[in-house]
C-alpha cells in the first residue's frame, strides 16, 4: 500500500502502534514522558544534567544508496549517527524527534520497516523516539533530532568530551577497529556480499553501535578531549588538531584492523582504516596512563599516536617510516620523519 | 552565488557569521550554551523546568509557494510554526536546531535570506538557534526542532494547556482575531496586494507572532486546556473535544474577525475565521471565571462558545440560529438548534 492511500493520520496511527505508543493518551505509559504523542508538543519531566543536543539527516540518493540499503537498517542508522554524537560528548541519549519526508508512492511496508530498525536501535541504545513529524515531500529523507545529557558535578562542573581539549603530551586512542564501515560500504557497491567476513563489514555499515559506555567510561576516567570518526581518522583528528591548535602523529602500525578487513582488503586495508568514514568509533586524547587503565580494565581501546605542540597539522608515519602529513588543504606533501 | 560553489563547510562558516555564532569557540558567548557550533553536539547548562519538544518541516511546492514567499519571511515562519507548538503547551521557548536541505543550485544570498529571518524570529520569541545541519538534497525544506520548558512546582507538578483538558462547563474562548492567515493566504494567491489591509491580512500569513506570552498567562491563571489554532478552529477544536470525550459549541457571531479581514473579505469572512488555519492564536477551554479575569486583565481574549458533555462533536451555531455540527467525518449534518 502506498502511503498516500492511507493518508496523513492513518500512517501516524499505524506508527503509533508499531513503535509502541498506543493509545495516544494513557499518561505516563513511559517513564519520564509527562505528555506523550497526539498534543501540540511532547512534555518531559525535569533532569538534572546538562542538555546535549544534535540533529543529522539521511536523504535517498544522497547519504543512501537508492534502493541497496533495507529501511529497517536505514531506520537504525538514521537514529545511530545522532547517538555516535552524543556518545562522542561522553553523554547519554535520552529523547528523540523522527521527521519523515515521504513521497506519495512510498510504500507503507517499507515506513514500517524503517520505524522497526528506529525501535531496535531505541531499545538498544537506550533512546525513546518520543515523536516527530512526517511530511509529504518529492524525495524520501529522514531527521532524527536527538538531545541527551551529562551530569553535573557538585560545583556545577560539565566533563564533556570535546574537540578543542587536546594537550602537547597527550595520547592518541581509538576505540574498537577502523574501517569496516567504509569496507563494507565498498562490499555493498561491488554487489554480491560473499563471505561471512565481508558479511560483517557490510553490518560494520549499515548497523553501526556508537560507543556511549565507552564516551562514559572515558570521561569518568578523566579523559576531557574526543570525539566520533564519522568521516575518517585523518580528517576527524584534523578537527582536533585545528580546535585545540596542536600537532597530531599516528603511527600507521598502530591502528587496529579487524580480521575480517585485513582478509576481505588486504591492500587497501590500512588506507580504509586511515581516511574510511562512517565507523562511529571514539577517537580520543588524554595523557597516556589514563589510557592504559582503561585499556586495563578491559575497554577496548588502541593508542595509535601523541598530540604534540606545533601547527595543526595530522602525521601519519607509515610502514615505511615515513611521515605524509595532512592539514587546512588536505594530503599535502611528503617528508623523511 | 550557488551554495554548491562555496561548499558545505563555507556556507556553515558564513551561517555562523550571520546568525551571530562567531567564532565558533570563544566559550560562554551565549549564556547557557556551554559547547557551541564546531563540536558533536551542543551542550547546555542544566534547567529547572520541565522539558517540552517539537518539530515541523516546511517543504518547497508542499508547504511553501514555490518562489512566492521571500525567503527572509520562509525562516521567520520555519521558526514561528514551532514556537506556537511550545506555547499552545504554556511553555517557553529556547533552543533551535535547524536542518536545511539544499539543492545545489540554490543560491547562497538566499540561504542568508532565510538566517535572517531566523534571527529575526529567535530574537522576538527568546529562541537560541543554536546549530543544525546544511545537508543536500534534490528539493529544499527547512526543518526546526525546538525545546523549551514549563516550571515545575514545589510538589513536582506541572502546569500544562492540554488538549486532553477539557471539561463540560467549560467556556471556550480564542486569543486575537481568526482568519487573517488564511485570507493572506488567498490574497497572495490572488497576486498583486493592492491595500494596505491586505498587506496586513498577508504579513498574518507570512509573519505569524505565536502567543508565548499569552499561554504562559492563561497557565499561570489556572487554565489546562488549549491548543494552538494552525488548522482551523473548527477542525483543531475537534482535536480537543475527541481527546477530551466532551461536546462543543460555537457561536459564529461571536468569532472575533479583524478590520482587515471584514473589508476585504467581507462574504467569506466567517467561513475563513471558522476554518481557515495558520493564525497560531491560542484555543483555550476553562471556566468562564478565568477568561473574564484574564480579559479584564487587559489579555486580547474572546470567549466564543461552551464545552458540555455529549458525543465528540464540534457545533457551529449561525447567524440564522441553526446548527452545523463537525465530528469524525467533517461537517456532517445540518439541524435546528
Amino acid at each position: 500500500m502506498r502511503v498516500s492511500e492511507l493518508g496523513e493520520f492513518g500512517l501516524i496511527a499505524l506508527l503509533e502502534r508499531e513503535i509502541g505508543i498506543t493509545p495516544a493518551f494513557p499518561r505516563g505509559a513511559r517513564p519520564g514522558l509527562l505528555v506523550d504523542i497526539g498534543d501540540d508538543a511532547l512534555v518531559t519531566a525535569p533532569r538534572t544534567g546538562a542538555g546535549i543536543w544534535t540533529t543529522d539527516t539521511l536523504v535517498e540518493g544522497v547519504h543512501l544508496l537508492e534502493g541497496r540499503s533495507p529501511w529497517r537498517k536505514v531506520g537504525w542508522k538514521a537514529l545511530a549517527v545522532n547517538v555516535s554524537d552524543i556518545a562522542a560528548m561522553g553523554g547519554q541519549p535520552d529523547w528523540a524527534l523522527v521527521t519523515l519526508c515521504l513521497p506519495e508512492t512510498f510504500c507503507v511496508e517499507d515506513v514500517l520497516e524503517l520505524y522497526r530498525g528506529l525501535r531496535e536501535g531505541a531499545n538498544v541504545f537506550g533512546v525513546t523516539v518520543a515523536g516527530g513529524d512526517v511530511v509529504r515531500a518529492p524525495v524520501f529523507s529522514v531527521t532524527v533530532a536527538l538531545s541527551g545529557s551529562v551530569p553535573v558535578g557538585p560545583g556545577g562542573e560539565v566533563a564533556l568530551l570535546r574537540r578543542d581539549a587536546a594537550k602537547p603530551g597527550d595520547a592518541i586512542a581509538v576505540t574498537g577497529t577502523l574501517g569496516d564501515a567504509a569496507a563494507g560500504l565498498l562490499a555493498l557497491k561491488a554487489g554480491d556480499v560473499k563471505s561471512d567476513a565481508e558479511a560483517r563489514l557490510v553490518a560494520a555499515q549499515e548497523r553501526p553501535l556508537p560507543r556511549i559506555e565507552a564516551g562514559r567510561r572515558a570521561v569518568a576516567a578523566g579523559v576531557r578531549c574526543g570525539m566520533d570518526i564519522s568521516d575518517g581518522l585523518v580528517q576527524d583528528l584534523g578537527h582536533i588538531v585545528e580546535m585545540s591548535q596542536v600537532s597530531a602523529r599516528i603511527e600507521a602500525a598502530k591502528v587496529p584492523l579487524s580480521p575480517d578487513l585485513r582478509q576481505v582488503f588486504h591492500e587497501e586495508a590500512l588506507d580504509l582504516a586511515l581516511t574510511g568514514g562512517e565507523d562511529y568509533q571514539l577517537l580520543l586524547c588524554a595523557p597516556r596512563p589514563l589510557f592504559e587503565r582503561l585499556i586495563a580494565e578491559g575497554l577496548d581501546l588502541t593508542i595509535v599516536g601523541d598530540i604534540a605542540a606545533g601547527p595543526a597539522e595530522v602525521g601519519v608515519v607509515g610502514p615505511d617510516g615515513r611521515v605524509q602529513t595532512y592539514g587546512r588543504g588536505g594530503w599535502d606533501h611528503f617528508r623523511e620523519p
